[in-house]
């Protein structure tokens, strides 16, 4: 059994509420786009780590209630619509294997069945009447937005730093998955070091998760080449391998991230270039040992709460986000 | 004075406090391209009406405290956030006279700033901490991206009813005047009854704004022609005006209207016909008296609140909205 099928066995009565609860507030009794592009993303096999996180994190903290239910759909809900909106703003085709809602719709259904699962998960959250739980979420809306904001700027920028970097990711995954965690303690009402602890897990996850994620559109750390690789060069975003091989190029490497990031005249032997001078300087090796780094980070910051088989269940979950670079 | 400088003059003090909240808050610290989108909409000289509805609503509901101002200025960022999404989703390139924001940056950075100015929203009324408000906001929230998705589908459809049309419209523009209105009260933790007339005041006044709006687009009832009419008959929307007249029109007028507005094909002399056939019928004059009617409505849904120089002005504002067809 994988860490992450282990998770989700401890909690799977609770997740089976929470895909009821997602199934039924999908639905709009008067706009019947609206289930037809949520199904098709929804049902698409996501795997729900976010709502897993929440539910793992509550139960953690010695939750009897069933908001955490509420606060486990709110998470998911907000995910699905941040796809929604990011595919629409990265004119993305393809996601979880499948073409995206955009692609098959178009950009105008992305953006307001987006729009329509966020006040949906709005409504869920005031369901539970826990206002910590809600002012989390809020910031967390705000910082996805403003991570997506600074992404477009510094994405094609050679100035970005890994700092800058590091709050785009913030941004992208990992506020989520922080938050995620957290409302799982507050609405257990745990005391404030375990609700941060959880922040703290949540937040090193998530920046672990993307790490490998933006290495994995490089191939890995391996030198076995799989599909799809280079998509982020292609789009000429910054991630982290090409910002630790900038910081160590040379005034002809330079000007090949220019001319390929910056200015995207790209040509069929670029990619190749790419991944000989990331080679060169270890760059896929050094991004492979920070996520690696993010994920024990993750681990150490559950050292507060009580053992319990749960807390071993989400510390593995670490090991999990990264066993695809491993 | 106009019965809106009327309602301006009285709240004036609260109104220079939510611009100033409104300033500090479309900021971002990290992603610079937020602020100027937002800008270019939000001081492009737009009434405000919508927060000055819950300055007013609370006021007249005796409220002594601050938290109208965080209200009033969510209220008016969800409604630029719709704006912005609005135009991605009708391909607009006009707003408000100048060019809209999708035209001047793009349809991705629209989409993303609509999103962080609806999650400023959801953090302003978090720092109310009264869920009721927020309850009221999240719904109306859900209520308008549902109108929009049911504009989707109802929109170019002959079989829509004026029932349909009433919810698309409580979805583009009555729900958040109603939701507007309604939280001023609930702030003031006014009676229930008090509440309640607020409400239907707002929703009768914002089906009012939009049926005159959307007669506008015919050039009003009036026999002279402004700008820009026929733009929703361009797009294709099937607006009141449209919906009376085909509930009385014989089988060529049904061809005319299957023509252009099902199949969308269009040629120039087609607005001058759609109009004849819409005064053969008298249905924008039809239009026009249903806009009355519901201006009416608004100012007959105060009777439960206390006589004041405001409630006044409220009522006042009712024949404001309709003063450009009558």
């Amino acid at each position: 059994m994988s860490p992450f099928e282990h998770l989700q066995a401890l909690v799977a009565e609770d997740m089976s509420a929470v895909n009821a609860l997602i199934r039924t507030r999908m639905t709009s009794e008067h706009a019947p786009r609206i289930p037809e592009v949520t199904a098709h993303l929804v049902e698409a096999g996501g795997k729900r780590l976010r709502p897993l996180l929440t539910l793992a994190s509550a139960n953690l903290c010695g939750y009897q209630g069933q908001h955490h239910v509420l606060l486990a759909a709110t998470v998911e809900f907000i995910h699905t619509a941040t796809l929604l909106h990011d595919d629409v703003v990265d004119e993305s085709d393809q996601r979880r294997g499948r073409p995206t809602a955009n692609l098959l719709w178009d950009n105008k259904s992305s953006v307001l069945v987006g729009d329509y699962l966020f006040s949906r998960s709005f409504q869920l959250m005031v369901e539970t009447g826990n206002m910590e739980a809600l002012g989390i979420l809020a910031n967390a809306s705000a910082v996805i937005a403003e991570g997506e904001g600074l992404q477009l700027s510094a994405a094609q920028d050679l100035a970005t730093t890994e700092e800058i970097y590091l709050q785009v990711v913030r941004g992208k995954t990992a506020a989520l998955f922080a938050a995620a965690c957290e409302v799982g303690a507050v609405i257990a009402d745990a005391p404030k070091a375990h609700a941060k602890a959880l922040f703290a897990y949540g937040d090193a996850l998530g920046i672990a998760f993307q790490i490998v994620d933006d290495l994995l559109d490089f191939g890995g750390a391996s030198d076995v080449l799989g599909k799809n690789v280079g998509d982020d060069f292609r789009e000429r975003k910054l991630t982290l391998p090409i910002i630790l091989a900038l910081a160590k190029a040379d005034t002809s490497e330079r000007d090949f991230w220019r001319r390929t990031i910056e200015t995207g005249k790209q040509n069929d032997e670029d990619l190749a270039e790419a991944l000989t001078l990331m080679k060169r300087h270890g760059t896929l090796a050094e991004t492979r040992q920070k996520a690696l780094d993010w994920a024990s980070e993750a681990r150490n910051a559950l050292a507060p709460l009580p053992d319990s088989e749960l807390k071993t269940a989400l510390a593995d979950i670490s090991e999990f986000v990264v066993s695809r670079v491993v």
